[in-house]
C-alpha cells in the first residue's frame, strides 16, 4: 500500500472512530422527550414549560440535562430549494434555532428527532395508541412528513447549525434496508459519519428496536442505541403487538412491551453496554399512571443499574412529589452515572410457580464498590437469602468471603439522604422479605476498604 | 449535494411516495377472485357471467367493486415483436380492454395478476389441487405462461392500457431473490415503480405469503400484502403444507392453511396495517361448503375486523340465501370500511383444555366508537364475562369505567338491520355465552356521547 | 426497451427456461450411485460388472436406468494446459469417453459427479465413515481433487463430450457462498446454465443438503435436489451428526441421517415437487444389511410415493433374492414413475406412547386412481381404521365417500404380481393391524370408475 | 475461457488452496496464551520467564510448543508513516523481533493477536472480567488501539518480518460484516491471503465465536477456528452473558461460557473437524481454580478427544504437581495428537433426574485402536454398561462383535506410565461406576489385532 494512499485510509479511520469517540455519553444519557406525553401535540411554549420545570425541579442538579424532541416536528415539507429541513412553522414560529438558544440560555441540552426511512410520521399507527386519538386530521401519506435516508448529510449539517445536541434517529419506512447486520450498520453509520463530520458535538441514540443487533454493530457508531420495541406503561401484561419472547432474533419487536419485559430482554445484553455505547431501554414511564408506587421503583431502579439513558416520559410540567421523590433519587441515579459504566448483570432467575421470578443482579461500582438487586415480579412476597457467592461471582473467592457494609438504595438515613446502612453482613444477607412487584437495590462497600465511601456524588 | 441533484432526487422521492399514496385502498379493497372456485377454467362469459350476478345481487352497494383475474388469463407467450403480455386469445377473443370496458360500463373495476418471477403456471401444483384435477394435458414448462421479473415496465404499461385498476403480484419462481428483506423489496418495488410510472392509478396488492416480512418492508410501495400461504375451505385442520406455526420467520408458507391459523397467523401483524396498507387473509372461502354456518360468519367477521380486503372467492352465480346474507351483512362491512382503518388486535387467548382457545379482540371506529369480538375455536360452548378493562386496554381508565350501548352485530334490529342492541353495560358483558366454533361481534358507543350513532355507514 | 435488447432478454430467458425443461426426469430418476459400497474404490471394472449385473438382473426392465459415478473419479489435477477436468489414469485407463460408450451400448445411462465448491474429496470427512477406513494415504490438500466452482463451463462442456448423461452436483468448501437463497441460486444457476449450454441432454441433480431451501430456489434450474443431510443404512437412530430436527432453516445438514427422520423432513417439501423437478432423498440402502426386511420395504416405499429418484447404493452385483424382490416391486415402482408425478402428503401422524408414530399418507395417480400408505415406527404392533375422509381429504366429499377396490401393494396375487387385491371399501379401511416398523401400501380404483386399471405400467 | 487467463486463475486457486494447506497443524497446535491469566499485564519478562518454564517444566516434550500473545500486546498507534504496526514499547523494549528470536532460540513458536474489526481493546469489556478491574486508567477509544480490518496486507507482512508462527484473530468491531457465511468468510479469506502471501507459514488461528458457521465456510482458509463464545473456569454454572443453547444459529456468542456448556456446543460439530482445520473449544482453564480435579481431568481429557487445540491459559511459571500431572497425561494428549485426526463422536447422551447427564463418546485413532471416553455432569454417581454397539457404532457389526483390551487412560500402570490395562471385554464394559463430575476414558485395542501397541507416542 502507497504511504499517499495509507494516510488517507489512516484519516478516514480516525474520523470513524469519533462516532465512537465523540466524547458524549461518557455515563448513560439523561434527559426528557416530548413522545411518552405530548405525541405530536407540543410547541416551542410546551417545550420551554418543560425546561423551565426542570430547572424549578432541580432536575440539572441530579443529572437530568437533555430536552428531547421526538416526531411531529417537521413542516409538511423539506425547503423546495435547498433540500433542507423545516421546522414547523406553526409549533415552531421562531424556528429551533432560536429555541436551542433559549433552551441552552438556561444551562440545558436541547434535542432533535429523525429516521433513517423515507417517511417518518406513520400517523395510521400513532392514532391506534392512546394519546394520538384525537388528532383531527391524520394524513395518510408520507409526503408531509421527511425523513432522512439520502439526506443524512444536508439533515445533521441543520441541525449541528441549529445548535442541536442530540439526535434520536428512529427505524420507520427503510425500504427493507434491514434484515443484516451490514445493511443496519451501513443505513445507521451514514447518519454518524455525517453528525461527526459536522464537527459539533451531537450525542447519537439510534432507535432501531433491536433489530440485526445493534449491540453488535453499532458501539463504534453510536452513543445508545434501542434493545427492543417501544415500552408501554404496564408493568408485565403481554401484549400481541410486542411478540417475541428474546430480542436475539427478533423479527418483530413492534410496541406496547411491558416494563418487566424490557428487563428480560436485556439481560444477555448487559455485556455489550459501557461507556459511550450504551443500551437503551426507552423511556422512562415513571408518574405516567399505569404503575404503582413499588412497580415504578423497580422500573427506575433496574433502567438505574442496567445503565439504560434515563430519559422521563411524565409530564414534568405536574408532577406529584411521589413521582418527583423517584425521579430524584440521587442514591439510585449515582448508581446509573457510576463511571465504571458497568451494567448489572443477573446471577440467577427463579421462576415462582404462582407467576413471574426471583432474580438476583449485581454489578460493580468505582471504588471497589458493589451493587446488587433482589427483584420479585411474581404476585406474592417472598423470602430468599441473597449468598454473596452469586453477589460477586465474578470477583471471586476472596471477595464471595468478605465482609460488606450494606446500604438500601430505597431508604433514607438518619439526615434523609437515600441510601441507609441496614448493617455489616459477610456471605450472605439472610432472610431478606421481598414484596410483590417490589425491588430491594444495595451498595456493598467492604468493611476493609480504607477509600471507598457510601455515597460519592463527587465521582460522576 | 448541489442543488440540482438534489431536486433529481426530491423527484425521485416524490415519486416513490406515490406507490404508498396511489388514493387507492384508503379502505381495505372488496372484490371476487377467478382462483378460488374457477382455478385456470375461465373466459370471458365466466368473468362476465359473474360481473352482471354483482350487479343482480346488489353487490356493489355493500361495497363489493373489483372483478379479479387469478392466473392463467395469460397467451402461452408474449408478443414476440414487443414483448409486450398477450392474453389468451381463446378465451377473451375480444382481448382484456374490451372486457375491461364492459365491467367499466357496469359500474366495476377490472384487475390482473401476475408474478415476481420468471413463470407463473406451476401446473404441477394446481393438478395436485381439488378444482385441476381435470386439465387435460398440463404442461410442465415455463415457456407457456409468462412471468414479470424484468419486464415490470412493459407489463405495467400494457395493464394501464387495457383499463386495469388492480393487479395481484404473486411470489413463484423468483430464482432466489428472497431471503433478505432487501431482496424481496427491491424485486416488489420495482413493479410498485412501474405501475406509478403508468399514471393510471392501479391498487398493488402484493402476494409473496408473507416471506422476509412484508408487513415491514412493503407499506411504502403496496396497498396490501398477503401475509402467509394460501388459505383452504377448512376451519381448523392443519396440513403439512402450511408447516409454519408463526409468519414471523416462516422459510414455507405454503398452502392449504385454515381459516383460524391464518388468524392466528395475523395476530402479532394488525399493528401494521392501516389506510392504504392492508394485512391480506387471502380470498374468502364463505360459501364453498368446506365450513358451517358459525365457522363461515367467523371467518368472515374476523376478516372484516382484521382489516384484510374483503375479495369473494365463491362462484357468486350461483349463491344460496345463506352465504349471500352473510356476505352482505352491512354493519359487519362497515366495521371492515370504517374511515379510522383501525384493524383489532387480540387481547387475551386461553387454551380450552379439550382443544381451540376462547380469544378476545378489540378496537377503535371513528366517532368514538369501538368493535369487539369474541371468538371460540374450541369444540365446546363456552361461558365467560367479556371485562372492559381488556376490550378497552388501549384506551385507559376512563373508557374502562365507562358505559356502553352494545350492539350484537350478527342479530338483526326490529326493523330487519343487522346489528340490534342487546343492553346497556358498564364494566363488562358478564356471563357471555358462545357455541363451539362460534364468535361473538359486538359493536360498542359510550351512552355518554352525543354524537355517535350505532351504524353509521355514511362514513364510508 | 429497445426491440433488439428485449429480444436478447428473450432468448435468455428461453435459455434459462431449459434447465427445467431439458426433457429429462419427466418421472424420478432410477439408478445406481457408487458412493455408499464402493466409496472411493472403483474403477473401470467395477463400473462395467455393475452395468452388467443390471443387464443380468433385469433392472432396466424395471425403469433403472442411470449408471452413477460419485466423488473420487477425478485425476489428482485437472490438464494444466486447458483447465478440463481429467478422469484418474488409474482407475480408468481408457477414459471416461469410452467408459460411457460401453455403458450406452448396453442401452443404460451414465453419470457424473462435481461439486460447487474450490475441492471435493474431504478425506479425512471420508475416512471417519465405515467404508473408507482403509485409504492408505489420504491427502489433505484440496489440490489433489478438483471441484467446479469457477470452471463450469469448461467442466459441463467436457461432461458432454464424455457423452455424460447426468450430473450430481455437490456442496462442499463452497466459501461461504451459501447462507441465503440468492447466493445458493446464483452458484448452482451457473453449472445450470453451463449444461444447457452444451446443447447435450444432462439431468442436473443438485446435492446442497437443502441448504437455502432448494425446493423454493431450484426448480427451475434442476431436475432434483437433495433435501437433507446423507442418509446412512438405518431405520430411526438419531446421531448427532444430523442434529436438526425440520430441514425448513437446518443450519447444519451434517451426514448419518437415518432413513425415517429423512421421512419426517421431507413431510412438509412435498408440494414442492413434480415432473422434472424432484425432492431427493439421497440413495437408497436398501441390501446393505443395516435394516430389516419391513424396515427395507418402509424404505423403499416411501422413496417410491415421496417420488424420490430411485437410486439403488448396494452392491447389485452380489444381491439376495429378498434384495431383488424388494427393488423390483413392479407395483410400487409403477408409483413412483407415475406420469401424475405427485407426492404422496402426510395426513395424520401420531405419536406413539411407547415411541415413534403412526401415520398416513396419500396422493393421485393418473386415470382417477389414488394410493395411500399407513407407516408404523413404532415398537408395537398398532391396529387403526383408516378413514377416507382423511385419504381422499384433497379430493372433497364425494370422493370421500366413494367405494373403492382396494389393492395391497406388497402381496401378490394368484398369478404371481405385486398388488393383490384384498377388498372393496366404502368410508374406511376398518381394523388394520400393522406391525412394528412396517408399512402398508394401497392403490384405491373406484368401483365406479370404467378405465382406471389396478397396474397400469404402460402409463409409464 | 483462455489458456492465459485460465492459467491465473490455477495459480490463485493454487494460492487459495495453501491457507487450507499450510503444512501446519496436522494436529491440533498445543501452547499457552496470555489471556487467561495474564490479561493486559504482559511484557517481555513475563512472556520470557514463561517460555522459560516451558523448558524447566519439560512441556515442549510433551508437544507444547506456542507461546501465544493475546490482546494488549500493540503500541497505541500504528506507524503513522508506514501504516505498519507496532508493538507497546514499554512492554516490549526490544521489539517483537527480538523476542521471536529468544523464543524461537529455546526451540519453541511464537504467535501474535488480531482483530478481524477496526479497533481491538474492549477496554470496558475487560474491566468488567476479573483480572481486568485494577486497570488504572482505561480509554474508551478505539484510536489507542488498532485492528486489522483494511490492514491485512500490512499486517501479516509485519508479522512474518518479526517471526511469527502462529495469529490468532478476533472478531470486535467488525462494523456489520457478519450475519451470512459470505460476509463472514471475505472478511477471514482476506486475512488468510496475506498470511499464505508472506511466504512464512504462520498457523491462522480464527477466533469469530461460531458466527455464520465457521466449521462450513472456514476449512480452506483457516487452520482452526473458535465455535462458541469465551470459556471460563466454571464446570456446569449458566451465565446469561452466554445465552445461547446451541451455537448452529447463535446471534450472540458472549462470554462466561462455562466448560462442560462449550463441550454440548460442539457435539454437533465435531464432524468438521480434522487435521489442518480443527474446532477450537478455547484456552485451556486447568490449574487456574475453579474447578475440582475431577473436573478438570474431565475439562482436559475432552479437549482432547475432541481434537481442540491445547492452548493452556494458568500460569505456568508457578504450578501445583497436581496442575502438572493433569496438563502432561501423555495418554490423553497421544489421542489429540493422533494422526488420524478423528474427533469423537457422542454416541448417546442421557439426562439425570437430578439435573445433568451421562453421556458416552468414541472414536477412532491410527492402527485400528480406538478411544472412547464416559462423561458424567449430573451430581451423583452412576453405574452403567458400555455397550460396544454404540462405541463401535460407526464401525459396524465385526467391530461390534469383537475383543478388545481396555487401557484407562487416568490410571498409572505399574512402571508409572499412564494407561494401565484393565481388562479385556467382549461386548461391553460391564457396570462402569462413575462418580459426579468424573470422566472415564479408555482405548480399546482389538486382541487379535497383531500390530496395534497400546500407547504408540511415536506415531505422532
Amino acid at each position: 500500500m502507497a504511504t499517499s494512499s495509507l494516510l488517507l485510509v489512516l484519516a478516514l479511520q480516525l474520523s470513524g472512530a469519533l462516532a465512537h469517540n465523540n466524547g458524549l455519553a461518557l455515563t448513560p444519557q439523561m434527559g426528557w422527550n416530548t413522545y411518552s406525553h405530548f405525541g405530536c401535540d407540543f410547541s416551542e411554549d410546551v417545550i420551554m414549560s418543560v425546561a423551565q420545570s426542570f430547572i424549578a425541579n432541580g432536575l440539572p442538579d441530579y443529572g437530568y440535562e437533555y430536552i428531547l424532541l421526538d416526531d411531529c416536528w417537521q413542516a409538511p415539507a423539506r425547503n423546495e430549494t435547498t433540500g433542507a429541513p423545516v421546522a414547523d412553522p406553526t409549533k415552531f414560529p421562531n424556528g429551533l434555532a432560536s429555541l436551542a438558544d433559549q433552551i441552552h440560555s438556561l444551562g440545558l441540552k436541547f434535542g432533535i428527532y429523525s429516521d433513517a426511512g423515507k417517511c417518518v410520521i406513520m400517523l395510521d399507527a400513532f392514532r391506534r395508541r392512546r394519546h394520538f386519538n384525537s388528532i383531527a386530521s391524520p394524513r395518510y401519506t408520507c409526503g408531509g412528513r421527511f425523513a432522512s435516508l439520502g439526506y443524512e448529510t444536508i439533515d445533521a449539517q441543520t441541525y449541528a447549525e441549529w445548535g442541536m445536541d442530540y439526535l434520536k434517529y428512529d427505524n420507520c419506512y427503510n425500504e427493507g434496508q434491514a434484515g443484516t447486520p451490514k445493511l443496519s450498520y451501513d443505513r445507521h453509520a451514514n447518519m454518524s459519519n455525517a453528525l461527526n463530520a459536522t464537527g459539533r458535538p451531537i450525542l447519537y441514540s439510534m432507535c432501531n428496536w433491536g433489530e440485526d443487533g445493534p449491540w453488535n454493530f453499532a458501539p463504534t457508531i453510536a452513543n445508545s442505541w434501542r434493545i427492543s420495541g417501544d415500552i408501554y406503561d404496564n408493568y408485565d401484561r403481554f401484549d400481541e403487538r410486542c411478540p417475541c419472547t428474546s430480542m436475539l432474533d427478533c423479527k418483530l419487536p413492534g410496541y406496547q412491551c411491558a416494563m418487566t419485559r424490557i428487563i428480560d430482554f436485556v439481560a444477555p445484553l448487559s455485556q455489550k453496554a459501557g461507556p459511550n455505547h450504551w443500551n437503551d431501554l426507552d423511556i422512562l414511564q415513571v408518574g405516567k399512571g399505569g404503575m404503582t408506587y413499588d412497580e415504578y421503583v423497580t422500573h427506575f431502579s433496574m433502567w438505574a443499574l442496567l445503565k439504560s439513558p434515563l430519559i422521563l416520559g411524565n409530564d414534568v410540567t405536574s408532577m406529584t412529589n411521589e413521582t418527583l421523590s423517584i425521579i430524584t433519587n440521587d442514591a439510585i441515579i449515582a448508581v446509573n452515572q457510576d463511571a465504571n459504566g458497568s451494567p448489572v448483570e443477573r446471577r440467577w432467575n427463579t421462576p415462582i410457580s404462582t407467576g413471574g421470578t426471583l432474580s438476583l443482579w449485581s454489578g460493580s461500582l468505582v471504588k471497589n464498590t458493589f451493587v446488587a438487586a433482589l427483584m420479585n415480579t411474581s404476585p406474592d412476597a417472598q423470602t430468599v437469602s441473597v449468598n454473596f457467592t452469586d453477589v460477586f461471582i465474578d470477583q471471586g473467592a476472596s471477595y464471595q468471603a468478605g465482609t460488606y457494609e450494606i446500604y438500601d438504595l430505597w431508604q433514607k438515613d438518619d439526615a434523609g439522604a437515600w441510601g441507609a446502612s441496614v448493617g455489616t453482613y459477610t456471605g450472605s444477607i439472610p432472610n431478606v422479605q421481598i414484596g410483590a412487584h417490589q425491588v430491594k437495590v444495595w451498595k456493598a462497600v467492604p468493611t476493609s476498604s480504607d477509600s471507598a465511601s457510601r455515597r460519592d456524588l463527587s465521582e460522576l
